[in-house]
C-alpha cells in the first residue's frame, strides 16, 4: 500500500533529468538510483502479405495490402540501490504483452547474474531488438529455432585476458515454457549455454550493421545449445507452440535439444553475420525423432566509404536463408532470398526501411512454389 | 537490447521539467525533445444501465445500479529529433487497448502528415476526446455511424488566406480494418477526406463548450466522407463489428459509403454544434442494400455570462438526436433527448457532469418504448 | 485530443525531481501538483507447486519446479490541483490488468473520500500490499474470505480523542463484482463498514513486520463486516468467481454476510497480527445455506533485538492458519502451518524471503492429505 511507504525511507534525495539515445533519464544526484523512460513505434506497410509463408497454402492466399502497428514498446530501465543492482522491463502496448522484466547484477564485467524473463542470448539474430535489424525483420529460421523469451537465472560475463584471449559466456536455468508462463508442465527446467571468442581481442555489439564505422575490425565465432522437455517446438512472443506438423500438447511430450554455430563480423561500414543450426526433436509419447536444419547469411554496407556519390545515411543489405523442415527428406527446403535499404535519420532510433524478399518452398510431393513480397518500414524511437 | 543502445548516441541533454494542462513535462534544453506524461480517470454512476439501448429489449432489461472506471487512460505525447516530428500514444489502462499511436510531422501549417492508428477525423463528436465532452458521453449516432479509429496515412492542414478565407482538409488511406488490426481483409483500403470551411477566421476547436469564452464568435461548416470494403459495418473502441441486422463476416462483404454535414460555432460562453450523416451499406455477397440516416444538434451555454446569480463554473448542455436504421421503413425511429450540467472545477481536466435523457424508439411492427436514464460522472485528469 | 489542451492552462508550473522510496516524484514548485513513478518486481520459485492447494486432487499433481515474474506492477501515484486531491494507480503488466485506480479527498484526518476502484479494506492480510508481506503470499484463509478490489464511494477517517480514544473507521458502498466489472447484475450494491480502535494511541501500519524497530507499542482491534448479493461466492485479482462446490452464476443468486474480527500488534522489531472469520452464503435459487469459519495467527521479530549473533537484516516470521469449509461438518478442516525468513537489504522495498509451509487437509469423507511446499521469493522496487 503507497500510503505507509514513506515511514521507510523518508529522506528525499536530489536528482537530475538528462536525455540520451536511451530516452530521458531521471537519475539521483547521489548515482544510485536511475530511470530511463523510451517509447518506440515501428509502422508498417506490407504487400501481399506481411507473415513469411509457413507452408505451401500460404502461396495461395489472396492478395492483401496491410498498413499496421507492427511494434509499440514502452521501456523502462535504470538502476537501484547501487549502480550495478540493474532493472529493465518492456511491454507490448498494441498487444499488452509484457516482454522483458529482469534484474541485472553486473558489478565485474567477468560474473554477471540476470534473473526475470528476457530473450535468451541464443541467436544472434532473435537477441538483436527489432529495432536494431537491418532487414525489416527476422529470417525464415526465426520461427523454427528460436527459443524466443524465457523465466529463469543466469550467469555471464567477458573473461578478456589481452589480445586473441577474449570470451563471453553465459549459462542459464529457465522454467522452459515460454513467454508469459506461470507454471512449469514438469520438474524439467531448460538450461541454455552459450560460449564466444572474441578473437579480434573485443565483441561485436548486439546490433545490426556498423553504423559506427569501427576503425578497427572486430569477430565472433560462437556455439550455443538448448536443451528443454515440455509441450512445445516453438517459442514466439505469445509463448510456447508447435512447429507444423507437430501437435501434441501434452506435458513433457516433447525433448528438443538444439545448437547453432555463429559468427558476426564488422570493419568500416561493413557487417557480416551467420547462423547455422541444428533441431533436434523427440516426441516421447510417439517415440518419434526430427531433425531440422537451417542457416542465413547476412551482409550489409553503408557504402559511401567506398562510394562518393553514395548518400551517408544509406545502408543496403542483403540476406539468404534455408531451412529443411526434415532433413530426412532431402527435398524439403525452404528458402528466403532478400535485399533491403535503411535511411538512418538518427540511427536505429529514426530509421526508414525498404525491402524486398522471395521465398521458394520447395517439397517432394508438391510442385514448387514463390512468392514476391515488398515490405516499407518506419522504426523511431522517442 | 538496451546495453547496446547508448553506443550511438552518447551525449547527454539538460533537460527542463514542467506542469501545464498536459500534466509533466520533460524537455531538453535544445528544445529538441519533450515528453508530455498524463493520467486520466472517469467515474461514472449509471442507473438503470449506463449503455444506449440498441434494440427493443433492451428496454425491458432489470434495473442495475452501476458504479464503475469507466475510463483510465495514459497519455504521452511529446516530440523528438526536432520540434516538429511529433508522437502521441494513449493507452486505455482498464481494458488494456493501444488506442492511439502516431507520429506527425507538423512543419508548416498548410501541409502536415500522420501516420499510425488514431480516431478519424470523421466527425466532430467522434473526434473529440472523451474528456473535453459537454455530455457524458456521445450521442445515439455514434455507434451507428462513427469509423471510430483505423491504422494509416494522412495528409492535412489548414489553408488561411486571410479574413473567410480559411479552410482546413484531411486526405487519408487507412486499413480500414478498426483499431488493433494486424491485417486486411483485402487489397481494398478505406479511403476518407473532410473539408472545412472556417468562415470566420478561425477555427472551432474540437473541445466541448466555449470554456474560454470567446470575444469573437468562431464558426465551422464542414463535410466529410468515408468509403471502406470490408467485413465489417460498425466501429467501435473494440475493432470491428455489425451493426444489428448486419450478420456476415466474410472477407470484403461490405462496402460502406457514408457522408456527413456539420456545424459549429462558439461565442462568449455559447456553443453550438450538429452533425447530419448518410450512409448506405452494400452486402456484397447478398446484394443488398441499406441505407441509414440520422442527424444532432446540440448547445450548450456558460450562463453567468447573461444571469448574475449563475455560478461561474456551471454549464447547461442539452442535446436532441435521432436515428434512422433504415431510410425505406418511414416508422423506424430512435430518438434521444437530453440535458446535462457541468461542473468545471479546472476546465475540462476536472469537472462533474450530471446528465438526465430520455430515449424513445418506434418500430413499425413494436409498440414504441421509452427510458430515462440518469448519469452522473467525474472526469479528473492527472 | 491532445492537441487543442494547452488553450485551458497555458500557463508552466517550475518543477522538482525527487526520487524517495515512492520512486521518482515530480513536482511542481506551487506544491499542488505532484507525480510518483514506480515499478516493482517479485520473481518466485517454487517446488512442488506454487498455488495453495484447494482440493485433495491438488495434493497429487505430479511434481514441478517454477520459476516465474509473479508480480511485475508499475505504480503511479501523487496529488493535482490541490494537495489534498489524491490519486493512485497501480498496473500488473505480467496480466495486462489494472489494479487500483482511485481518487482521493484527504483534506481532514477524520474525514476523507475516496472513489474508484481499490482492495477494499475488510481484512489487514489482504490490504496489505504483497511487497510489504512478511510471507512469500497470503495464507489459506485469503482464497475464501478476501473480497478483493471493488469499484464504489467510501468514506473513512481518524477519530483522535487522545490516549486510547483513538478510532479508525472506514463505510463503502461498493458495485460488488469485483475488480474490473463494468456492470452490476441487478440494483443491489455491496456493503462494507470496519471500525477499529487504537487503544494504545496510534495506528499499526498496514506493512508486515515492524521495520521501524517501534519504541513505543501500538496495538488494535478491529471488526469489518460486508453484506453483497450477486453472483459470485468468491473475489479474486481476477475478478469475481466461484468457491468449489458453488457452481451457480446466475444475476443475485449468492447473498454473502461475511465478518471478521482482527488484532495487530508491534513494539520493538516483534509483530503480531490475527483474524477471525465467519462468512454466510446464501443461494437464492436453491434456498441453500453455507457457514464457512477461518482464522489465522502470525508473527514475526527481527531478533537482533534480542541476540547479538543474529544479523540485523534477517527477520523469522511464522504462520498458522485453519480454515473449516463448512462448519455443519466438523471433519472438515484445511491446516496450514509456515515458517519464513526475510531478508531486508532495503526494508520492504527489496528483500528475499525462503518460506516452508506445511499444508494439511482433513475431510470426513477421504484419507488425511498433507504437502510440503518450499518457495523463495524476491521483491524489488525501483
Amino acid at each position: 500500500q503507497e500510503l505507509d511507504s514513506t515511514l521507510t525511507n523518508p529522506e528525499k534525495k536530489e536528482t537530475f533529468l538528462n536525455h540520451t539515445s536511451k530516452g530521458f533519464i531521471l537519475a539521483s544526484e547521489d548515482g544510485k538510483y536511475e530511470m530511463q523512460i523510451a517509447a518506440r513505434l515501428q509502422l508498417r506497410f506490407a504487400v501481399p502479405d506481411d507473415q513469411d509463408p509457413i507452408t505451401f497454402s500460404d502461396f495461395a492466399n489472396q492478395d492483401q495490402r496491410i498498413f499496421k502497428i507492427n511494434r509499440a514498446r514502452l521501456k523502462v530501465g535504470g538502476h537501484a540501490y547501487q549502480p550495478w543492482l540493474k532493472y529493465y522491463f518492456e511491454y507490448e502496448l498494441s498487444r499488452s504483452l509484457l516482454l522483458d522484466y529482469r534484474v541485472m547484477i553486473e558489478k565485474w564485467p567477468w560474473l554477471n547474474f540476470k534473473a526475470g524473463q528476457w530473450k535468451v542470448e541464443f541467436t544472434r539474430e532473435r537477441f538483436i531488438s527489432s529495432g536494431e535489424q537491418q532487414m525489416v525483420d527476422r529470417s525464415l529460421l526465426n520461427r523454427k529455432f528460436t527459443v524466443d523469451r524465457q523465466q529463469g537465472v543466469e550467469v555471464y560475463g567477458n573473461l578478456d585476458g589481452g589480445g586473441i584471449a577474449n570470451f563471453n559466456y553465459w549459462a542459464a536455468a529457465l522454467t522452459g515454457m515460454g513467454r508469459g508462463a506461470t507454471q512449469n508442465d514438469d520438474s524439467k527446467m531448460m538450461y541454455f549455454g552459450r560460449f564466444q571468442w572474441n578473437f579480434l581481442g573485443r565483441e561485436v555489439p548486439f546490433s545490426g550493421g556498423d553504423l559506427t564505422i569501427s576503425q578497427k575490425p572486430a569477430a565472433i565465432i560462437a556455439i550455443a545449445a538448448i536443451s528443454n522437455t515440455s509441450p512445445y517446438t516453438r517459442f514466439s512472443t505469445s509463448g510456447g507452440g508447435n512447429l507444423s506438423g507437430f501437435e501434441g500438447t501434452n506435458d513433457s511430450q516433447y525433448t528438443v535439444n538444439q545448437y547453432q554455430l555463429e559468427t558476426a563480423f564488422i570493419y568500416k561500414g561493413f557487417s557480416w553475420a551467420s547462423e547455422f543450426h541444428r533441431k533436434n526433436i523427440l516426441d516421447n509419447f510417439d517415440e518419434e525423432e526430427t531433425l531440422l536444419g537451417g542457416f542465413y547469411i547476412t551482409a550489409g554496407y553503408l557504402a559511401h566509404q567506398t562510394l562518393n556519390f553514395w548518400p551517408e545515411p544509406l545502408e543496403i543489405a542483403v540476406r539468404y536463408a534455408e531451412v529443411r523442415p526434415d532433413l530426412s527428406i532431402s527435398n524439403n527446403i525452404q528458402r528466403e532470398t532478400a535485399i533491403a535499404f535503411n535511411w538512418f535519420f538518427a540511427d536505429h532510433k529514426n530509421k526508414l526501411t525498404t525491402e524486398l524478399t522471395r521465398f521458394k518452398f520447395q517439397d517432394q510431393e508438391l510442385a514448387q512454389d514463390d512468392e514476391i513480397r515488398f515490405r516499407l518500414q518506419l522504426d523511431i524511437s522517442f
